[in-house]
């Protein structure tokens, strides 16, 4: 722990969010930990052009500006949402030695870029809760849970499975399920994969967890941990496995290991996951 | 042309139909072509087991027999809807020569298994519509165009870029995106690449776009032609590009050749596109 002040920059890879966000946030980490951390909102982050908070450009140069920025000490992915993925992927080649010593955390589309930074080693990529999550239910507590673990870097925060000191990652499904095949997919052998949904009807979380269990690069993973599959629509039928069946199934299928539940979702209650390996503190 | 009558053996690797379906569709093979052509519904059409005509291994095991039967001429997928990817993927490696001379048609989830049988070099996969399109508008004209190529084996219901002599394949985008990464993927360097999709919102076009673009297999096709997107549901916010702008955006980002637009789609105007090289008669 350290009484320097923690500067966390904030960006919008997909969609934008909205100036009385940004203040509700800021308030919370200034009540919270008042000169102990100060939040920094890109301008980029109010942008809009179509689905999108400012154009591939605007969003692709305000992420580098921030990583290669030595007075940051962490980026926070502010929103997700379709568009990480449209980012120009140079920009993973243009990352300085302040970039590398980061912390960039968010989860869901944000999930495109925790998969390439931690394919090319940059940094320190983090599933957590992001500031879109303060109007959910107990948003608040989402929003405490990064400040703290940005604030103070101890593990009270973390997903319990996540500290075994084997390498773990975490991902929305169908966002994993579109990693597979490309370039930004990191080789997931001997890690913990946690995984989560949201919105999805049931035959496509089946239909991606095809994907998923079907890549080498996931075959060899030390085995699936199922968080929570939110919101799930009805069916015209009812699709005749539950969630966790089916995840069960396909690891059956492909030989991985299904491990159990992660405490990870689409809620206020979305545990922090550091990919990677973490000792218990 | 010959006067032999043609078997063609129905099966549904995703969810079932109804007899009525079958009656009705086998009533029009009977009018058009009388004995020049008899359908033969394998009964797992008519199962039932959640989402799915029938258990993985029903489902398999009939697709398995009618295509290893001497009888048959040709296997035509009755229904898309998902679930083909739940096929034991044994069943390639027990495919028999009889199995080998047959055509196999339909699109949509069926797409898994042409991509399949085209990447094992099975036989003749066919992307073309199924019996499932016979309550659309005009959906009678798409059976007698499946019927007619099967029948008299002529092009004149080919999509016609799909007669230059360059290898071909046609797929709902969603279902290439996850076939990328997993080994069901066949090599599609030099070919012409149809694309269609139905009820998709943009933005996971857009998405599926960045998988399929991305993907090595994919990246050295000759091309892409895009086929129809239809009943694109409203966004909460127009996404700012039509589908195929994005598209080519995403082929030009790729340097992937964008070549125009094909004549395929979830429709009754769906022409056919036979997998690999044909040349036009």
């Amino acid at each position: 722990m350290t009484n320097a002040t923690k500067h966390i920059a904030l960006v919008c890879p997909g969609g934008p969010i909205s100036r009385e966000l940004a203040d509700n946030v800021a308030d919370i980490a200034q009540k919270e930990h008042g000169d102990r951390v100060r939040l920094h909102f890109h301008d980029q982050c109010f942008f809009s052009c179509g689905h999108f908070a400012g154009t591939d450009t605007e969003r692709s140069e305000a992420l580098l500006a921030v990583a290669n920025d030595p007075k940051f000490d962490a980026v926070w992915f502010a929103r997700g949402g379709y568009g990480a993925a449209r980012l120009d992927e140079q920009l993973f080649t243009k990352l300085n030695d302040y970039a590398n010593r980061k912390t960039y955390i968010g989860y869901s589309d944000a999930g495109f870029l925790l998969a390439r930074l931690h394919k090319e080693n940059i940094g320190h990529p983090v599933h957590g809760p992001m500031p879109t999550d303060l109007p959910r239910n107990n948003g608040e507590t989402a929003i405490k849970r990064v400040l703290e673990f940005l604030v103070s870097g101890d593990t009270s925060e973390i997903e319990p499975n996540a500290l075994s000191g084997k390498p773990v990652a975490a991902f929305n499904i169908t966002i994993l399920a579109h990693l597979c095949g490309t370039d930004w997919l990191p080789d997931l052998s001997g890690h913990v994969i946690m995984l989560e949904d949201v919105a999805e009807y049931l035959y496509r979380i089946d239909r991606a967890m095809f994907t998923i269990t079907s890549n080498p690069k996931i075959a060899n993973a030390a085995g699936i941990r199922l968080g929570r599959v939110s919101d799930i629509p009805e069916n015209d039928r009812p699709f005749g496995e539950s969630d966790e069946e089916l995840i069960k199934n396909w690891c059956a299928r492909k030989n991985i290991p299904y491990l159990g539940r992660a405490d990870i979702g689409h809620d206020a209650d979305n545990k922090i996951v550091p990919f990677g390996a973490t000792l218990c503190a």
